[in-house]
C-alpha cells in the first residue's frame, strides 16, 4: 500500500461533511480542461482525448495544472464519465466537436443480455492515475474520484452518443423496463466497484455525475436513476486509510427532487444554477452538504459582475453562523471559452468573501 | 367583425378556468405536425416550412388535420413561435433538420438600439389564419393562439438559432443587462400586441411558450423571463366578444418555480414531465389550472403501457371531486416519430378514464 503525504488543506472534505471551515472551499467541474492553454498543449502532445485520458502521466499532468494557476481546494481526477461502459466493450471514441460515441450501443435484447460487469483490470489506467495524482499532490488538497451514474452511463450506452431527447433509451425504458433494469443493475454494480477501486487507489472523496437524470419524468427518475444511485452509495466504502471518504451526488436538472436526492445516503448534493441555494438549504436542513451553483456563463461577464454574483451565491447559502456545509462550484462544467482571469477572480472572491462572512468586521459607525 | 358559430365543446376553456367538466380535456403541443402523413403531404405541396406557416389556407388545413383523426378538445393555430422577431426584420429561415435561424441576430449595442416593436400589419397572415381557422372549426372546439415568451424570443434573436448552452445571450445578460432589458421590453410590448390581435381575430385562449426559461439561473429567471411574461399577461384582453379568454404560461424546465409562475396572473400553468402533478397542485392550490404533463416518449411504448401512464397522470392530478382545473397534454411537443395510433390510444384513455374518475362505479362486493 502506498503511503501518501498528510493532507494540508481539508476544507473541502470538512465542508462536505458539514464541519466548520475557515473559508468556503471551491473547485470547478471540468477545472482541468480546454479553457487552459497548458491543457491544450498537453492534449496536443498526447494525441486524442482518449490517448490523454488513458495515460496516467498525462492525466496527472492535466489534473495538477489548474492547481498551479488557482488556489483551488480540491483536485479532481482527469478522466471521462464513460470509462466504465468502454471497459464493458462498447467501444468509446470521441468525434471532434461532437462528443463521445459508442461503436457498439445496446439496441436489442441480445445486446443487453450479453452485457457484463467489466473486470476492474481493464480500468487499471484509471487507478494508476489516481495513485500517481495523489502522490504528486503531496497533500496540498484532496483528490476527488468520480463516475457517471448508472442511468447516465445507460443513456450513452443505449443512445450511442449524447442526445437532446433520449428517444431510444426512453423507448426502451417505457416499452421494455425489464431490459432497462438489467442494464442499470449491471451499471450500479460496476460503478460501485469502480469507485471503491478509486478509493483504494487514493481518492479522498467521490462524486457521482447524474448528468441526464433531469431528462426523466417524475416517477421514472426515482425508479431508473435515483434508486440505482442509492444502490451505489450503499456499497461504497466510506472510510479508508483512517479517513472518512465523503460522497457527492449531482443530478443536473434535479432541483425539484432535492429532498429525495438528499435522502439516499450521500454526504452532499451537487446543485445546478437553476436552484435557489437558500431554498435548497431550507429543504435539506442538516441532512447533507451542498455543492454549487454559479451559472458558468457568469464567467463571461466582467470582473465586478463575477464578484457580485459569487457573493450572491455565498449570501444565498447564508453565513456560516447558520451552519456549515457549502462547497462552492459552478452549476455545470466550465466552458472552454472562459478566460482563466475570470476563474482567478471567482476563486479569490469565494475565499475572501467567505472569510469575511465568518469574521464580520463590525463597524458601528456604518451601522448607525 | 366576423360572427363565428357557437362553441359546442367548451371543456378546454372551462378546465383552464377551474370550472367543472364532464371529462378532462386533452390537446397536444405540436398536434399539427410531422407525425401525421397528411401534414407531410400539405407541407410537400406548400414548399418550405415558412411557405406553409405564412399561407392562411395551408395553416388552416394543417391546424384542422389532427381534429379529423382524434377527438381533441382544442385546436391550436399552426404557426411558429418566431413570427414576431421575423416581423422585426431579423430574417427568419429554417435550415432543414436544424431548426430556425435568423439572418441578422442582435449582437451588439447598435443592433439592439435599432430594434423596434413591429407593425402588426406585417403579421397579418397570422391573424388571417386565426380567423379562417376559427370559421372553419364551426364551433367544434376552441382555438388557441400563442407566442413565444419575451425571453424565449430573445434567445433566438441574440443567439441567431437554438442553443444548448446559450453562451451568447447569457454573456449579454450578465455583462450588459441594460441591453438585455431593452430587448425584453420591446419583446413584451410586441408579444402583448400580437396576442391581443390574435384574440381580436378569433383566438379563444392564448398560450405563452417560455421554452428556454429553464436555462436561466434562479434569480435571473425571475428578472429576465418571469417579469416580462407578467407584463404581457397584464396587457392582454381577458374578455372578447362576450367570452373570457384564458391565458396559459408554460416555462419548460420551470418546475422549481411553479408557485412564482402561478402568481403572474395567468389562468393556467403548463408543466413539463419532470413535475409531479400532485405536488404541483398542492403548491398552487386553487390559484390556477394546470396543463400537462405526459412524457412524449411514453408514446413510443405499447398501447397498454401508454394507457397505464395516462391513468397515472390523471391519478396524480387527482379525482375531480377534489376540484377541477386539469388540461391533459404532453410535457413537450409531440415527436415526429410518434405513431398516430399511439395518440389515438392516449386521447381515448384520457377521455374514458377521466369520465370514470367523475362517475366511479361503486361496487360493494369488491369493496368488502
Amino acid at each position: 500500500m502506498t503511503s501518501f503525504a498528510p493532507l494540508q488543506n481539508d476544507t473541502f472534505l470538512r465542508a462536505l461533511m458539514r464541519q466548520p471551515t475557515a473559508h468556503t472551499p471551491v473547485w470547478l467541474m471540468r477545472q482541468a480542461g480546454r479553457y487552459l492553454s497548458e491543457y491544450r498543449a498537453t492534449r496536443a502532445k498526447a494525441g486524442s482525448f482518449m490517448d490523454l485520458a488513458t495515460n496516467p502521466d498525462y492525466a496527472t499532468e492535466v489534473t495538477l495544472q489548474p492547481l498551479e494557476r488557482f488556489p483551488l481546494d480540491a483536485a479532481i481526477l482527469f478522466s471521462d464519465i464513460l470509462t466504465v461502459p468502454d471497459a464493458m466493450g462498447l467501444g468509446l471514441h470521441f468525434v471532434e466537436g461532437e462528443g463521445p460515441r459508442f461503436a457498439r450501443p445496446l439496441r436489442d435484447e441480445k445486446d443487453v443480455l450479453s452485457l457484463r460487469v467489466p473486470e476492474l483490470d481493464s480500468l487499471d489506467y484509471v487507478f494508476k492515475a489516481v495513485t500517481q495524482i495523489r502522490t504528486e499532490l503531496k497533500g496540498r488538497v484532496p483528490l476527488i474520484g468520480f463516475s457517471g451514474s448508472p442511468w447516465t452511463l445507460a443513456c450513452y450506452m443505449v443512445e450511442g452518443q449524447g442526445s437532446r431527447e433520449f428517444h431510444t433509451i426512453k423507448k426502451m425504458l417505457y416499452a421494455r423496463p425489464d431490459l432497462m433494469h438489467r442494464i442499470l443493475d449491471i451499471n450500479a454494480t460496476a460503478v460501485a466497484q469502480y469507485l471503491n477501486a478509486q478509493i483504494e487507489a487514493g481518492a479522498q472523496a467521490v462524486m457521482i455525475f447524474d448528468s441526464w437524470g433531469g431528462a426523466l419524468a417524475d416517477g421514472a427518475f426515482q425508479q431508473f436513476s435515483l434508486a440505482y444511485m442509492q444502490q451505489v452509495v450503499a456499497r461504497l466504502q466510506r472510510n479508508h486509510d483512517g479517513a472518512a471518504v465523503p460522497v457527492v451526488v449531482f443530478t443536473k436538472g434535479g432541483g425539484q427532487w432535492i429532498e429525495q436526492i438528499a435522502g439516499i445516503g450521500a454526504d452532499a448534493v451537487g446543485l445546478d444554477w437553476t436552484v435557489n441555494l437558500a431554498r435548497a438549504r431550507e429543504l435539506v436542513g442538516a441532512k447533507v452538504g451542498l455543492q454549487g451553483n454559479l451559472d458558468p456563463a457568469i464567467l463571461f461577464a466582467g470582473e465586478a459582475q463575477i464578484r457580485a454574483e459569487v457573493r450572491k451565491v455565498l449570501n444565498d447559502f447564508g453565513a456560516p453562523s447558520d451552519g456549515s456545509g457549502h462547497v462552492f462550484n459552478l452549476g455545470h462544467g466550465i466552458s472552454q471559452f472562459t478566460s482563466p482571469d475570470s476563474v482567478a477572480a471567482m476563486v479569490d472572491e469565494v475565499h475572501n468573501y467567505s472569510r469575511q462572512q465568518r469574521s464580520p468586521i463590525v463597524n458601528n459607525f456604518e451601522r448607525n
